[in-house]
């Protein structure tokens, strides 16, 4: 017995029967599906961020998950709602740019407009389309109905997301992605960099500069940090984070998602 | 091969091993149920609210969902524990009222008390029988056990909810009955009645009034008011809600269930 | 088809993408298995809290249960990663003590360092061995992979826990060691030694003894208390807690996992 599985990313937070609510309306359809929870505490209406979690774990997922993306302050309003299938994924959400950052980085083999009502549990607009026309999609998308009968095709989807990383001979400049439990900062640049700058202008000393802090430490591991150390690490994700250990990072530095990190060769001294 | 679900909802948290003790426990009995998280965060020992959690979502879970709902500040002493069936579902709970909002709006088909030993962990009275009584007796319930070995039939179960709505002729009061994540506040007013009294009364301008605020602004979605405006919105389960566009109407209007909420059609000016 | 569950435990938080990455790898290797979470709020790094949150509940979940344990302040560093078979369970943990309350109330059949590199997601040391090596080596062990295949052989393991309790003739000192979402205080004092005391002496009166506060209302259940009533009660997983009848025993006391209780027998006066 197949159990395709379904995972949901919401700000719906845990406490209110919204989450439970798209849950239901999902086993009524196929009580087969598997639904596992990405998030449900994305701040409430950060698409950007939301965005950006869906981004950082969705590739651990097996083949054939659907993932379902619910943070959509313009719910009810006409905006699209997007089915797109990529080489090992399909996604569904607002189009309002929570998928950007996941289909940046996947090959899109198809993307349509989420729009049959025989899909939806009603043919009206609700307040509640999570429940209402994205979770029966997805229930029924997992059942095997083709795509083509969910929708016309569509060209475009929207772009949403933190400004790319731009890179120079002895400096970098990106910017904080995310903020973790634990305060560690994600950034956008790769964690790899600095080793790059390091081999490139061997003797000279590199940092980063992350509000007004000069890191210069940068470790393999966070136990091999001091305690009490800032120090930037290449994250599990695979882009450079900045870290306090035992503590909270974000705290110590003041600094939030969006906020300006650089990577800086400096001359020698 | 069968999968039935059981929908969990508590006040224990999800940072405790409550919770995680009652999965494991039913688990143990059935491998093959669904275990389903409802909410566990109602509000300590707050069963109206729970009982209101529970009756905004049962309806769309699949038929023969079995919904166990344990918010039980009478834990372990005589109170009775329900075990109710109705046309599509399943409920047990202690006889404390938190069923009566999903049973009021059923047909029930049975109401037992549960009371059999063989389907408990033990035979004592514990501080846990959401663990040691409830899961493993709904548990047995999903293996397909008839109800009438559970326990003797009863009568009546006790009633428990906010106060019903007044309507009059040009004007209307109910109350707040939950608070949602977003700051929104639910009413037990009817959603599409405000466009009942427009129509009666034509000309005549409609009011929500919700503590000292006069709310004349009504939505067909949340994307349609104003960033700032507080407005009226039929919500997702049908009834009155009251929002802030963006923002968090039940702080900005110091309102909380219980409240009293009216809509007044006034005389023209 | 069976379904294994594997049952998680971290300090992970829901809100990032961190245990929804570990499901995936799961899911990926393993379609059936059954995750349950045990907590993921653990407070971070808090290694004796998690183990204890583990020993209070792994007894409720069905036998070859896989518990995946991480708490891991010193990820990536060279500490073990342990693998152990007891009697009707497995547990997957970095060696820092986390098992160590529920391993010393079971019989080991088994214990290994899990190191074959063919069951992580990558031979690099990375900062998220949760998801890179722990959660797959789960998934790959629910599959039925035989234990000798994960890694050699351990004689020992490290130990963490609470001071062991202290028995007099007439005093017997413990500690708190978990705080719940109710406010109650467990101790690790069982729960019948209350009885055992009056028993002896049995004219003479017993009370608890919990900061500044003697305690002399012991009760079976919580709704036996008075409002407002500080007591003591056999708990659910059958030591004594200390309780606040619909309060927080906690904050009331200002005590906390750590700290010192002691039941005395007092002279008659």
């Amino acid at each position: 017995m197949r159990q395709p599985t379904i995972a949901l990313l919401t700000d719906f937070g845990l406490a209110d029967f919204f989450v439970a609510s798209m849950k239901g309306t999902i086993l009524s359809i196929n009580p087969f599906a598997k639904i596992v929870d990405l998030s449900h505490d994305v701040r409430s209406f950060d698409i950007r961020v939301g965005g950006f979690l869906l981004f950082g774990c969705y590739r651990f997922f097996p083949a054939e998950t659907i993932f379902l993306a619910v943070v959509d302050p313009r719910v009810g309003s006409a905006r699209r709602l997007l089915l797109a299938e990529t080489e090992r994924y399909f996604f569904i959400a607002p189009d309002n740019g929570i998928l950007a950052q996941a289909l940046e980085n996947e090959s899109i083999k198809s993307l349509r407009e989420l729009r049959n009502e025989k899909f939806f549990l009603t043919s009206e607009r609700t307040t509640f389309e999570g429940r209402d026309r994205m979770a029966p999609a997805a229930a029924w998308l997992s059942l095997g109905i083709p795509l083509d009968e969910f929708g016309p095709e569509l060209n475009d989807y929207q772009k949403l997301g933190f400004p790319k990383p731009v890179f120079g001979e002895t400096e970098a400049a990106g910017v904080v992605v995310f903020q973790d439990k634990f305060g560690n900062l994600v950034t956008n640049l790769p964690g790899h960099l600095v080793d790059i700058f390091r081999e490139k202008h061997a003797s000279r000393p590199v940092v980063l500069v992350a509000g007004k802090q000069e890191i210069s430490h940068f470790r393999k591991t966070y136990a091999a940090a001091q305690k009490g150390e800032i120090f930037a690490i290449a994250g599990s994700i695979g882009s450079l984070e900045i870290a306090l250990r035992e503590g909270d990072a974000s705290k110590k530095l003041n600094l939030k998602p969006g906020d300006e990190v650089r990577i800086i060769v400096k001359t020698k001294t």
